[in-house]
């Protein structure tokens, strides 16, 4: 903290903080950390580097130091230049370290850092309970949940954060370059937007509140105010279902739009915002694809079928009988994927005109057959990730339906405002971040890409 | 919706979506609807716009027909011209229309858009029961905010949400670019990070669990996987007082960051990260600023001071009494940050050294006083919008201090892994982002900054 451009003013306890990102360091006698990812410009020079020790491994007159830094983790290299003891780094120590850069082929970076100096800045109170520094943490997933806090310090744990969060980038670049603008609902609200038992309840004062399943109510009024909006944020599901699908809270990608032409308007949008991200992870998440090995879909285009035609493909290809005729069993979706991309090689499938009875009471109806629905969902690898659609806009024609199914039009005044007072034809859709991420990492489990899962048995960590 | 692609492998059912994110517009003769923004670069030319109808004024002998598109209002000019009558027209219509872009230097835009055909696309059920299309809504907060999905509408409303959007927007950026993490952690949880009483609990299938104070305990986590991360996203208070500064719902930009020197490294970080903000405002909210008048904070470092040279100064300068030696009341941050701009300049400015007994329990105390801690607030024209400081890093001193909390450690288990496992000295902040956005906007309540405010009296719209 410097105290620099007040002392003439006569009150020297002002100080003064200069806008700054680099954090100084002295005891190892340097002035600046490089970057982990700027190392490889720096071969042959002196450099400074922090981390944690993820892993020593003692060879026969050397040691590997592995360091994880905030992007990659860093080979480095104990030998007779260090001017400390081996002995004084332990895994999960947080460093320092002063060496030099040099130039390895056989290293996954291209070089190693040979340790001179190192700083410690922390010590573990105890040794890691669950070994984190070995290619995978080899534990069952409750294990792997109830550690959360360290065994997502594995490099390939973080690598499937990374590609989440390259994912969110990819969506909201291209979503601001369409020009939706941000928005941010309320979590806490008056009424659930998708109706049903999965609702969590909440005290808010005395008075019963909910939190919200989807940002769905808020986002159509925002419809008439900015066009095209968009949200990704929580959303909270009741589920009491303990499924590998299901969160009982979970990120949603939420967009919608006025002046649609129909519902397929918002598909062709999905379409092209899909296709963004995964440039966007080509561009920017380069190392992490590299170490998970994932295999990113081509999207030429997305085929799409009406759920009718769908279940009886699936029936008459497979030889299964229909149990539910309104909607998909898992497997279903699982076998129309499968069979979709053979015939197609599409990865992704749009399924569309789902039936009303299974659809929430803002959809709008097939003017051609009005048990059908201007709606759909979009899966990809087996799994449900987008539901989607046209929704109604007309104020009549949303009352009427709602009376219909019988619900209390005084409950949702100020949702039917906007209806009310004009609202363009409109849509949009909500894709679930941790399906997505789950699906492209070929995890089979949806836990897998939460940080911190929440579900019936689970609020911890 | 084209089929093509797939007639020849027998299966017709199957469409295929393209990616697009262009509606095809077909009424009115046109392919293609201009963004308002690129209407400027079409003078002399027939286009095509879409919008609401936000205002009709007749003139004598041709009206003027405001049209609220995505972007801005349009000033269209209903003349001989038109193909259709000025009566088909109604207030909050939704249309498409056709017509030319003709130079006039009077507009706002530098243009005038003569309109020759419209499509009604939809139409208002009943006409506003309040005036938004004037220069300000003119009613009470109440009101303005009972009506909200109307309101909102109004020009100078949604500009205030366009500048919030720009801030989040300069901030991720700044942070994306210095490398911090995205994350999104849970906020349905098993502990409070704040403690106290204004904590919302839940039901969580026939368990109690909460909804996260903040996002405290899994950004500190998260530095152990990524050193640096941070999180744009809603935190809840169960606060019980209604006043201009709370809500009981607001959204949080938290960073948190390791290997900082102290926590000035933290200040230096917001104001770096403030001036960016600032810097994207000027670059992409130009229109709005000026049209809500906005004066942007200049920001040539931030002055900080410590706690209790602040009280004991600003009871010096303005002869008051202290009531609460350990905490500010919001007169006192007033009249602070009054003398600060009038000594330095500066809208903002940073109190440090708070006393322990106000800050929470993972706050790292001062070794030269450790009735202090290393944390800091930052005020801005008045108004405190950030909390931030240093954490405690090392596992015994954490749980030293918890137990002379009185605390049980036992709740915090999986909190307290990640120091039990190795932690760098770290620490972050929380910003406010509806009092940044008030106080810039010059608002003198906090409820105008969120598109639909939560308080003790309110849950809709």
């Amino acid at each position: 903290m410097k105290s620099a451009g007040y002392k003439n003013q006569g009150f020297t306890q002002l100080k003064l903080i200069q806008p700054k990102n680099e954090v100084e360091v002295s005891d190892i006698g340097g002035k600046k950390v490089t970057p982990a990812e700027e190392l490889a410009a720096h071969i042959g020079e002196t450099a400074i580097i922090q981390g944690s020790i993820y892993k020593i491994r003692k060879m026969s007159g050397f040691a590997f130091v592995l360091i994880r830094t905030r992007e990659m983790v860093i080979q480095c290299i104990y030998n007779e230049e260090a001017e400390f003891s081996l002995e004084e780094l332990q895994e999960e120590c947080c460093v320092r370290a002063k060496g030099r850069v040099v130039k390895e082929e056989r290293s996954r970076t291209g070089y190693d850092f040979v340790l001179r100096q190192v700083e410690i800045l922390s010590r573990p109170a105890e040794p890691a309970p669950i070994v984190i520094n070995q290619k995978r943490v080899d534990t069952g997933l409750e294990h792997l949940l109830d550690y959360r806090p360290l065994t997502l310090r594995n490099e390939r744990e973080r690598a499937s954060f990374k590609i989440q969060e390259g994912l969110c980038r990819g969506f909201r670049r291209f979503l601001e370059n369409e020009q939706f603008t941000e928005i941010h609902s309320p979590k806490i609200v008056a009424e659930g937007a998708e109706g049903g038992a999965n609702i969590f309840r909440l005290n808010y004062f005395g008075k019963e509140a909910f939190l919200a399943q989807s940002p769905q109510f808020y986002k159509q009024m925002m419809v008439g105010v900015f066009e095209r909006v968009f949200e990704i944020g929580p959303v909270f599901r009741a589920e009491k279902h303990d499924t590998s699908r299901h969160l009982n809270e979970y990120t949603s990608v939420d967009f919608e739009m006025g002046y649609i032409s129909g519902f397929e308007t918002i598909m062709e949008m999905e379409t092209a915002m899909l296709q963004a991200a995964m440039e966007e992870l080509k561009k920017t998440c380069g190392k992490e694809l590299a170490l998970l090995q994932v295999k990113l879909p081509e999207i030429n285009g997305i085929p799409a079928i009406r759920f009718r035609e769908a279940k009886k493909w699936i029936a008459e290809a497979y030889g299964r009988e229909i149990h539910d005729p309104d909607d998909f069993e898992p497997e279903e979706e699982k076998l129309l994927c499968e069979r979709i991309q053979k015939e197609t090689g599409s990865e992704f499938v749009f399924v569309t005109h789902y039936p009303g009875k299974k659809r929430p009471f803002y959809a709008m109806d097939s003017q051609e057959n009005p048990e059908e629905t201007l709606s759909f969902d979009l899966l990809f690898r087996g799994l449900e990730i987008t539901t989607g659609g046209q929704r109604i806009h007309s104020y009549e024609e949303q009352v009427k339906k709602m009376k219909s199914r019988g619900m209390n039009i005084g409950n949702f005044e100020s949702y039917l405002m906007m209806h009310k007072y004009g609202m363009p034809p409109h849509g949009g859709l909500g894709l679930g971040l941790e399906r997505l991420t789950a699906r492209l990492l070929e995890k089979d489990n949806v836990r897998y890409a939460s940080l911190f899962p929440r579900d019936i048995n689970r609020v911890t960590p």
